[in-house]
């Protein structure tokens, strides 16, 4: 597709419907189309948005361009859920279809209020000069699933930038709070402004997060605020964080800290923690995690970057959803964990054992392995008969490492980042692996998610094998995972 | 929407994206939308398509029409599955984009050969007086579910008038024979025209299939056969039969002959026996079966009829398929069951035997019931608390009588043919019901699928409960059922 800026700004009805059509077969037939996860209809898809509970069930939104692999006129796709796993795709739901969102209906967050879900989201609008301005929207949606009254809440103050997106709607006591991602005008740093409301409609300014002294980039994207376990956790996307800072790999991280409490009058965290990239994988991004009324905490993210091409690009559609993970916390580190419905995709259990793990394993599978400590080995998935073409786990259980490395598993994706992800572990002690493995996307859980590593992966589906290079001491199981959508 | 000819016919490039969004999310949203059978993802969906086993998957089509609840301008929808429960929905597939099916790509066949997947079926073409040809057209679908090549293989020739449709592809020795519907210009009557071919380019037509002396009313639409348990099955749509030659209620009946086999070439049954109404309820249709590699007999039948409105009209969407059922005989009659993987659906389980089964089961589930003999009884389903309005099964074992009655159940259908459906059962037996439910669809197994009993119902989906009117001696469970899309 030519990926002109007025092609991409396009209203939807000046698509024609067959060209969509089209779209969607194209994206539905795709070798690399995933099966277990959220992923496009047709176009491209990035942030969740609207992670919620609501009616009996769970909501979860997502950033939606139908009409090719670019980052054009967004809108929201609804998908609603009993089990956090499998889910309905009820369709477009939020639609740029007013001033505020004339450019876009952006990313944000969903809470049920008084029987009604409130969606507060940032609407971007650009002039004729094509400058932008963002509105912080809120919508309606009702229990048969119309969203309406988009009513603009504030707008950036004077003090920050166009950049000014992406609220999360948050309640404490009687009040509702709202937590944005924000550049300042004067340094043109990142923070996350705090915001507040009795009434949802009258809102004022509280501040910027006190996130310490260093800058945080020069914008920060999708901040979040979760509680688990008693603590408070932000996650959000520093953008341009110095790397002295704190260290990652991919283009943009995924960071969070742990605090004790977050005081939003005073717009600061009490006993913040040190930085921690969320994901130690290729691809994830704009975390979005809300406490459900089950009591637990979940988090869903866009596997997928800002500024980042794939090979799916050819094939007008990009990017696809995490899998649902559950967040404990355990020596001030998030423990990420898939929810238990995840148990209920399997199928045709294998117990596996040989270095062989499997000839015929496919593309669509979980497989969970125990390997023995002291062993150093390299694990290949999506593999080709003699190997050379893989998506490969290298591990040293003696001084405590594990690489995912994609370098040989097919087409190239983002290799100015490196083909490689490396994460270190506690030295001599068994390894514990669970991995998922969706046509294009693998998900690693280590040592039951004190590290997950996600990332694309673009191998020919025709690779069905499993094997490590060398003999391994393990156990384990494989199992072929259902088809959700 | 306008029902007018210019919009119903309108090629799918002239409606807008836009609409086609809402379309899709506004029959996603809809109470009524089926959870664990083949909908439509937007429109109006009619005869199933290209049964067929093909590159290690089964596939179905169906006719679709995206943009409204109206019979318009067709296409073929493209479903996958390895177990014939669970369906990947891989969107359009053959567009109505030649000459020759200018006016939808009508209801056809599929067969795998040589490695691609055979499409036969009737182009739809109108000129500019309104005046139809139908083309039997020839298509190729290759692994990655591309269609192209398509050929004109023959039209109506002149003994035939312009109704004339719904090729099966069949292969016989090495021989390809085609049979399709057609009505003879002389006695405007029904008939089963047989065609040969050895390289599926040129074509021979044989002759009608000898029906016996009997007019099988002015036209047969969907003529199929299919192996089952050494015999030859015909399963086909009379319209305007006689009731005197087979009695059925709905507006055009659903019916089959056993025969022991069938003489392609001098166009007869050898040994027919009588006519069978495939299904006892109120709405299948179009039925389409075929032998797999499994060696067993499958069949998928529309749910919905010609010249019929349904509720659902009003959102602007309209009827689904039934689930896959395998075949057998059994006393010369089919008998129609459940395929294996239904099962695995099932959730949540629960052993019933109060006169209340349940009071909350909702819209979307399987109940299994053993009924002692020798009880009269009335079963409500999506009823009411008090059960004034209800999903009612009426049974008589000891006169061996069972009675599918919509009536109470919310939205009235086709009245004009009756709102309820009865069929007798063998006397003074214990009567075994499998009843799935699936927010607007019955479908009821009698003593283990002797007869089938598929009912459309629009009832209010917050009538959650399910009781025998009287106390009833009986044995059974009841089954939440999975989403399947």
């Amino acid at each position: 597709m030519e990926c002109t800026r007025e092609k991409r700004y396009l209203p939807y009805n000046k698509w024609d419907a067959d060209t969509l059509l089209h779209l969607q077969a194209q994206a539905a037939n795709s070798p690399y189309q995933l099966h277990y996860h959220l992923h496009p209809i047709s176009g491209l898809v990035n942030d969740p948005n609207g992670f919620s509970y609501f009616n009996g069930a769970y909501h979860l939104f997502y950033q939606s361009y139908p009409f090719g692999a670019v980052h054009g006129l967004k809108s929201w796709v609804h998908f609603k859920s009993q089990d956090l796993v499998n889910w309905t795709n009820l369709g477009l739901a939020v639609e740029p279809d007013t001033m505020a969102d004339s450019h876009g209906a952006y990313s944000g967050s969903a809470r049920e209020i008084d029987g009604r879900l409130f969606l507060m989201y940032t609407g971007n609008h650009r002039d004729e000069n094509w400058v932008r301005t963002p509105y912080q929207i809120g919508a309606w949606m009702t229990k048969d699933g119309k969203v309406s009254d988009k009513t603009i809440l504030f707008k950036n103050p004077d003090h920050i930038t166009e950049h000014f997106r992406d609220p999360q709607i948050l309640k404490q006591n009687d009040t509702y709070y709202a937590i944005l991602g924000a550049q300042d005008k004067a340094e043109k740093h990142g923070h996350i402004d705090i915001w507040k409301s009795q009434d949802l409609k009258n809102w004022e300014e509280l501040g910027f997060l006190d996130m310490g002294t260093e800058p945080m980039g020069y914008m920060i994207e999708c901040p979040n605020i979760v509680r688990v376990d008693g603590k408070v956790v932000v996650i959000f996307c520093p953008q341009g964080l110095d790397k002295k800072i704190a260290d990652y790999d991919n283009v943009y991280p995924d960071m969070y800290i742990i605090a004790d409490d977050i005081d939003f009058e005073n717009h600061k965290l009490i006993n913040p923690g040190k930085l921690h990239n969320l994901d130690k994988g290729f691809d994830v991004y704009a975390t979005q995690a809300f406490n459900a009324p089950d009591g637990h905490a979940y988090e869903v993210s866009w596997v997928g970057l800002p500024d980042t091409t794939y090979p799916t690009d050819d094939e007008n559609w990009a990017n696809c959803l995490s899998q649902v993970k559950e967040l404990v916390i355990k020596d001030d580190k998030l423990i990420q964990k898939p929810v238990k419905a995840m148990r209920a995709l399997r199928q045709d259990e294998e117990q596996v054992s040989d270095p062989i793990i499997s000839e015929k394993a496919g593309q669509q599978y979980e497989l969970k392995l125990k390997i023995a400590q002291g062993q150093t080995g390299n694990l290949h998935l999506a593999a080709n008969e003699d190997l050379t073409n893989s998506l490969q786990i290298k591990f040293d259980t003696q001084n405590g490492k594990l690489v995912l490395d994609r370098a040989q598993a097919g087409q190239a994706v983002a290799v100015d980042h490196g083909t490689s992800r490396e994460t270190s572990l506690v030295a001599n002690k068994d390894l514990e692996l669970d991995i998922f493995v969706d046509h294009s996307l693998i998900e690693v859980f280590v040592n039951g998610g004190e590290e997950v590593l996600t990332g694309r992966y673009f191998a020919d589906q025709a690779n069905p094998k499993i094997a490590f290079e060398q003999n391994t001491a393990y156990t384990g199981q494989l199992w072929q995972m259902k088809t959700i959508l």
